[in-house]
């Protein structure tokens, strides 16, 4: 018998939930003195609670197992929340422990206390362990319910940690994605007026692979969603575009499809809506199948299809652009990433508007994986990028960054200095939310006044990434030409630990 | 005829709520375009949504009435809700204007699309507005809403803000708060035995005046609550003591207590539950009353009791201590601040354990107002420290600022430089989260092992606050003795705009 934190931790690491990513208050401190009990449990200090759940988040892309996050009350999770939006969005698997006060404390409404389980409820699966006896069955069914890819929090009262008559659960294994019953129903549905929409696991790069095969034998046209939580990328993996994000290209991009056959996605939708622009972006008449729901096994799906009407793909060829001798702009900036891309790089790309260039351009770099921004909640950027790395720690992050983002969660810097992960953060800085400037047209609002472009802003004052990357102990350089990009990421790659570079572009 | 923003910034500006602190989204555009039509709005740009509920918790407190917030859906509104449980809990008026999705786009889940609504209900009132035609009285009902001294959320579809067919609500006058029938009912219970306890509008310097005089006649004793959400303190006012945050203390401090009255407060109860310590520290067999809920008129009530049986007061002396010469420990910061703290400074108190010798030092400073952390969830000081300015753009702001909690909300620098705010921020920098380590004693838990301690420390690397601050546009400077501190603050109060004051303090 031990007490219900020692519990919960065992439970947990004997369930392969091995890494915490915390920022504990009072009513952790047990959970937080239990970790020299339970040695095989890596905590990971952050220093903001959205640094620790989007840590989580790039942790179960990478890693394909849920991580833990340790939080503190409503509060906590409150500051966590938007990142888990994000982890709920793209289905990774979270564990979030959050503590509570103790049961008999609830009724006396000291000042922290709020309405947790609205906050947990509103983003997932949510239990409240109330005794010793049932909190390591609690967290089994925790892990269970995260490896059904969601976030699924468990609110751990402090007297229920605190006390002694408690053992650890033991959480179900995962089970494999399910297969379609008859996945190749469609395969003569489909040609060159089909569009395969590949979201999900229908992104790695065995269904992409079998995908290809499907559109080349068919003629069906291959479109990623916009915003997957992976996908696999590079030289020898097909080039699949994804779905624009602004609705005029993305109509564009579907017009005259006659059939969409939905691979792990949902059926494409704007982001916002705007006035006089359909929220659904199937064109009209055109025909939606399902292949697998998200959830589903799309790789299995994908290579039935293939071995029914597949033939010989066309691959991406090993190709990548010259450094462009030239200022930096949102397109030399792509071109440099594509060239200096190592193999195997996990590429975390927050980068939003300064970043339009960077796919195309890097579809014949070496292979690697890119995680993108699944619930559109910016700030995810560079705790993913954390998680990621301490998930993969022998591959290269990048994380290709917006600057407006970049500021929401910059304290993830502190924790890949502590952890010496090996992270590249490249800011995008435009001294402006530039993706807001193209909005304010796209709703048609009036064109922005003075006060109005003010609010869209960065400058006065200028951020200096420098200063702020050394403020929590990573090295930083500032850059301005393609070359001297090309140069700092080449040293940043080479070297171990964290560095900035802080990559200079015009000003909207 | 309007459209659905402008009628709502109308609505806001004709309601006294003139200042909006904001972090805009695509679906807040048009609110953004609105800026230009009615230039009495002053829009705040900060770069979190916690710096914006923050500073409008912090507004509220100085301004005594609401800010208005603008934060962009279920994210933004997750960003932004550990200050507005802050502001719940304090009972300031703040209005949250969210935007969300198109009403017609709601049922595509959207990635951003999420329970907004539970979010919002969870700490405080809401409403959902459904029609241009409605949105301003919608408006006004928030604002009315507000002023009882709640959060109150108007979620603002983006379509309503579009459309056209809008027009201004009318927000109903601030009522005045009531009286309670017949405050005197107690008068002849007081004694020596007796405790008034003082939270909310019994702590304003009027209120306290007249506190004073009852416990004068009485011979009753005066107590603070731990956390107020703003006291007037200094000299000319009694020098009233809070309740002791940690369970020894506060028991002793009510120990053999007879009768407790509680004034604008409710019952003092643990911060935390630890084994073996009551949760509520009223006295066994000692008598509650209440002389005011809060809400009600602590002033009025306290007039009319001292009108019945009081007698002249015993207020604090102007007092200062000297610059201790000597190298910077908790003991020696108060006593600079104390000692260099200008006349009307606010003092935006998140000091946390450093901060403990700050409120006996400063009883007989000029005069002056403290906010403190009313619920718990560190990352409100800076943020109130740019409502605090905003509100009070003619008295001086010092943020006494934990290094730990700074962290959370860092980005206030940035607006502070941007609105050249005259804030001083003194950063406490023990290089730990100095609370958590004795916390983990007062639990109970093992003396922490290593992997424990290494989640208790903000060493490794260290923060450079310098740096920090410089990153963001305001000056900074790192002392480390009592004559330097005093030097730094003194010339950060003679200087206009924000400045930083990096004080390196024993590590625990």
């Amino acid at each position: 018998m031990v007490n219900g934190a020692q519990a919960v931790i065992r439970t947990l690491v004997d369930a392969g939930v091995d890494v915490c990513f915390a920022n504990p208050g009072t009513s952790e401190m047990h959970f937080v003195a239990a970790l020299d009990d339970v040695p095989e449990m890596r905590a990971v200090l952050t220093l903001f609670e959205g640094v620790a759940t989007g840590a989580a988040d790039g942790f179960a892309r990478m890693a394909g197992r849920p991580a833990a996050t340790l939080l503190h009350l409503g509060p906590g999770f409150g500051n966590g929340w938007a990142n888990l939006h994000n982890a709920r969005r793209g289905r990774a698997p979270v564990v979030v422990v959050v503590g509570d006060h103790a049961l008999a404390h609830k009724r006396l409404d000291a000042p922290l206390e709020s309405d947790l389980d609205a906050l947990a409820g509103a983003v997932g699966w949510v239990r409240r362990s109330l005794t010793p006896g049932t909190v390591g069955d609690d967290v089994a069914d925790a892990v269970g319910a995260a490896t059904r890819g969601q976030v699924a929090t468990l609110v751990l009262p402090a007297d229920v940690s605190w006390s002694s008559g408690a053992s650890p659960g033991v959480a179900p294994r995962p089970r494999a994605r399910p297969q379609v019953p008859d996945p190749t129903a469609l395969a003569h549905t489909l040609d060159a007026g089909t569009v395969l929409f590949l979201g999900g696991d229908a992104l790695t790069a065995d269904a992409l692979l079998a995908a290809a095969r499907v559109a080349a034998g068919t003629g069906a046209r291959l479109m990623a969603e916009t915003f997957p939580a992976r996908m696999a990328r590079g030289a020898g993996l097909p080039d699949v575009p994804k779905l624009p994000y602004p609705p005029g290209p993305a109509l564009a991009a579907l017009e005259g499809v006659r059939q969409l056959v939905l691979v792990g996605a949902p059926a494409p939708v704007a982001f916002f809506a705007y006035p006089d622009v359909p929220g659904s972006f199937v064109p009209e008449g055109c025909r939606v199948d399902v292949l697998t729901e998200p959830g589903e096994s799309a790789l299995a799906a994908l290579a039935a299809l293939a071995e029914a009407v597949g033939a010989d793909p066309v691959l991406a060829e090993a190709a990548v652009p010259a450094v462009p001798d030239a200022p930096l702009d949102a397109r030399v900036l792509a071109d440099v990433v594509a060239a200096v891309l190592p193999e195997r790089a996990v590429l975390v790309d927050e980068s939003l508007t300064s970043g339009f260039a960077l796919f195309p351009a890097t579809a014949g770099s070496p292979r690697h994986d890119v995680l993108s921004l699944t619930g559109g909640a910016i700030g995810d950027g560079l705790p993913m990028a954390v998680g990621a790395a301490v998930a993969c720690p022998d591959r290269p992050v990048l994380a290709v960054q917006a600057d407006g983002s970049a500021m929401y969660t910059l304290q993830a810097l502190w924790t890949m200095a502590r952890e010496q992960l090996d992270v590249t953060v490249l800011v995008c800085d435009n001294g402006a939310y530039a993706i807001l400037a193209g909005e304010l047209e796209n709703v048609g609002a009036a064109a922005g006044g003075e006060r109005a472009g003010r609010l869209l802003d960065l400058g006065s004052p200028s951020l200096d990434f420098v200063a702020l990357a050394a403020g929590m102990g990573v090295p930083g350089v500032r850059v301005t030409t393609g070359p001297e990009l090309a140069g700092a990421l080449r040293t940043a790659f080479a070297e171990p630990g964290p560095h900035v570079v802080d990559a200079v572009l015009p000003r909207p």
